[in-house]
């Protein structure tokens, strides 16, 4: 809740009706010490204190909320800017190749939930090709909310998702869990991934920033659009511009679902920031015969691609088998998602 | 938390590690008091005990959980039944006229949030008929957060609207508050609209089973899928089977956005209920410039139809006005759901 | 969400640092058109443009959010005005005879979930009078969320909870589900309670507020601290100042209990407002061996009285019964209860 | 979502009432096929069908939910084991030199929410020791939202924190961030803090059940009651048993507070397992004369200890300054703790 301003801070400060004229000036005063120019606005029941102000240091709105008199503070600068569309108008658009996330080419990543066998992804990359996919995805290293569950297959899973990748012409996103797996991990995937559990792993993140690779950053379970900036915002502010925003549902009070898929993070992120936003059906519902409907519903939204679970023999998966497409199931989807592409002048790129 | 099983009702006793032997026969004692079949399913760690019967009385599962040994009690029954797909696997159509709702075609219905005026409905009503909507809605009863807020016209605005739909050939929706005002508005409405915050007025629902005339339900802002069904079931119990359910966004952590919009509700209702689902984006985004994308997105998840606003002039609208799509909006919507109704086998009703 | 301003309208409105001079300028207008006074803070990068005045007529924020050029607007008012601290700084006592309501006792109010039967409120109300309550409850009117649950008794349940209390000396509280039930239990009750599912029932609070009798006002499941005291607003707008505000447990993500105990709700509304917090520990936990940590914490967090089921033979209860205590469990509670109060220099109000 | 069962697994697939018997029977020989034993239970309407057995490998219960005819799949068993109170009934007592967490007395940690300078914790440590703490806190790695906020002094913060507690008499708990750290805290602290963010960083875990160190672990954010124990089975598993929960605030729609105080999850934690359980206040709450209310509720409600931020100098803090006590606040604060820890059988420890 603190706050570095590399660029210009504007702040509300609402005194209550009882506040003294004393204690006005303090705050007042208080304010112009801490480097703001303070505007009065003074109303015939209570007084608001205005602050802007390029600040080089470091401060608290709260720090104010605590002073006498005051009622509440009020940020009004986005705590991100890099992020930000307000500086940055024009959309980001990632290349990798000849694969553009973020343009008007809506891209699909396909692919099992975790790596099981060099034969496993043999066989579902060309399905996921044929599919209209252009990027393979695959989890070598999983994170597990029970310590008894199957933990990946670390590097050799790596290994094999980027032989079959290459000899069917996809790229590769795979995800990284702890940042000593990074400069491994570099050797293997195109787009790094960070899961939502991770959304808050700040070294993590900063080690990122430092790399020369695109990340495709999850939303939290928890976490607000605008603390998804502020995460993408330490990756870019590191120097790595190429960020993926990537909607995957919420945790809510509903417990029907795995979790409430939010399909308006998409436009509102589109709005908020000029990075790609893609989203992930497969994790928000849970549940194989709810992932087309969500897939479809997100690509009308306007998400730039879609990151979704297709597996050849769901019921031997390893991991999260019942909320795997089926071959042909992807195979129907895939037409669909295009033709609703198209009605809002996108296609599925190919 | 309490259930009066109709038909069948099943529960699981999980008892604890701990848990004696004369403290596990004490509550299959209990079960089978309370007119159960008692099934034992004994590990070598703990016992789960099953409980199955109809039971005419009424008994609250946690009843169970407080006995000594148990460790805690599932509920298997769904605590619904003539709203349960599982009872009538076939879709529920609601016929008005030439009007189906949750047939083939995807029916919009789309209005003014409050009545304004004669003047106001009428110059809307062609607008929304051009649009291809078959509904209009418009609001005469408000239920709003604070006292200091426009409560709407009454009886007045729902013959201005009567008139509108009348001499351009559509239905009328419009909301009712209070189980006083429905003999009054059976007079002038062709569906009963129960808002969000009436979800649980039980009185209002219970009259509302007595009446033959379709009722649209809102979802609460913090009801499960569940609590819906158990709020149509009241309807349906009463003898009034024309129930449409509607979603319209849940409230969460998340506040970037007015509500979240559950889009997987729309299918995840669909496989619980055989009743037909629409949705209402308007209530749910809050802000114009996102409706059409939420709209398109239910679309394509499979919702029955919309609930959407519409203003002629939205900025000197009453209520509302920044959700509310303008004229040449609602158009080009229009346009757009028709062709994304179409790539999963529909169209937009005309 | 719009707001008619009795007294004074503070709002800010931030402009995006693309926005023209020419769009600064037609907000400024805008605003001024509306009536307020516009103070524009122009820092380096953008502008904030912050509108203060007396406004008669009515509007919605959000009308500015929706002009050209425009980033946010953030409302700084708050929309409850007789609810607020602010503006009446010192604490609301609610007296009822010799029980007040608010002052340095801490008020019990206890007795059965559902009223059952003349005998079943006779066995309870001595327990409860010799644990110390002051006040007894009980429900004539249940809202459950099936149908198929025990409704009530209705008037002849009332009865019986008057000549119980009238017998052992103990004022009355119960709920009241309808605007139409109103006359009749204002022959019965000392205090009409609002239950959680109503507290945005519109029509049954502004008849509240025509009343000359104290209202006990639950915080609904979902409803933010703001949108309770809006509530409250309404009562107290229609000339009825003896309001208490009732913290029974929100829903949230978390469904180890029945809700989330809402702690903090307690010393936060009594910042926020003049008006007495009592808490339903029992509605919020739903299991029995849980009631008695919550009571004390509210106790410990400042709470002014506490609403608590109890019942002689919780295995024979028609509702709720698992989160009902034992007679000996209130006489406990009830010590420790006192004693925690001296802590905080108060005590069980006797 | 998949479970190995190191013992018994129980889980009930309920069928549709439409299933065929040939369905049913197909379940039955899935459940059998993976190693457990069926129950069936058949009802005039529907089917349940019960598995329990010893399971070496590995499944996901949602992979009986996709075969036909199944309505749904309860799981009965709880994920975690070593964590739970069913298979170790007694308290586990966290004894580190004199001091004991989980026993009798109440254990107060206290002290900055950021190292900030060798002045500065020893400035603070003796006001935290005369205030009853036996623990000092303080981190040195600090996960900022924002990039743009202070990071923490690292090792030299330490090494601080440690020379004012060994001179005060007073242990140290500080946060570990990443894995990498860990061998270095080693050196310093007394209790490996684990924060909220972090709770599903599974490699930390993992490296901290290897550790002979007594680890403190705060809930997540948005972390269920069963996650927060399944990642101290993380620990567990790895052979470490000193492991402290922590409640420390949630996130729900209502942001009047920082986090919502869930107290009630002191109670159930402690029904739920056997790990002792303490509270962060000044977390939850985000706002310094919240603090106090919430405190005095923690310990009221059974805590095992609390952990609370102190500055000398809140309005110069680096982090979180407003949240901080103020020395005179916690010297009264102590006294009361002590005061009601007393009503429940408690003291504050010394």
């Amino acid at each position: 809740m603190r706050f570095r301003t590399e660029g210009e801070f504007h702040m509300m400060i609402v005194m209550s009706p009882q506040a003294t004229a004393a204690e006005v000036a303090d705050v007042v005063t208080a304010v112009e010490a801490q480097g703001f120019t303070a505007h009065r606005s003074d109303g015939k029941e209570s007084t608001v204190i205005g602050a802007v102000g390029i600040v080089s240091g470091e401060y608290d709105p709260r720090n104010f909320e605590v002073l006498p008199g005051v009622a509440r503070v009020v940020r009004l600068s986005a705590a991100y800017k890099l992020a930000s569309r307000h500086f940055k108008p024009e959309d980001t658009v990632v290349q990798i190749g000849k694969v553009a996330i973020g343009g008007p080419g809506v891209v699909l990543m396909a692919g099992p939930c975790t790596i099981e066998s060099r034969e496993q992804v043999e066989a579902i990359a060309p399905l996921v090709k044929a599919a209209g996919a252009t990027i393979l995805r695959g989890g070598a290293f999983k994170p597990r909310t029970s310590p008894y569950s199957f933990q990946g297959m670390g590097e050799e899973g790596l290994r094999y998702i980027r032989e079959a990748a290459d000899k069917h012409g996809l790229l590769v996103v795979s995800e990284v869990m702890d940042r000593t797996q990074i400069p491994m991990m570099l050797g293997y995937v195109d787009i790094l991934q960070v899961g939502a559990r991770n959304m808050q792993n700040f070294d993590l993140l900063k080690d990122l920033g430092k790399v020369k690779r695109p990340v495709l950053l999850k939303r939290g379970m928890s976490a607000t659009l605008e603390e998804l900036l502020l995460s993408a915002e330490y990756i870019l502010a590191g120097g790595n511009r190429d960020v993926i925003l990537c909607e995957r549902g919420i945790r809510t009070f509903e417990r029907a679902m795995r979790n409430t898929f939010d399909i308006a993070a998409i436009p509102v992120l589109k709005t908020m920031s000029h990075l790609p936003v893609v989203a992930d059906p497969s994790h928000a519902l849970g549940i194989r015969d709810k992932v087309a409907p969500a897939a479809r519903a997100a690509v009308a939204a306007g998400a730039d691609g879609l990151i979704i679970e297709v597996h050849n023999q769901p019921e031997k998966a390893l991991c999260d088998g019942a909320q795997s497409l089926l071959p042909e199931q992807i195979m129907r989807l895939s037409k669909d998602l295009d033709a609703i592409a198209r009605v809002i002048g996108r296609t599925l790129a190919a």
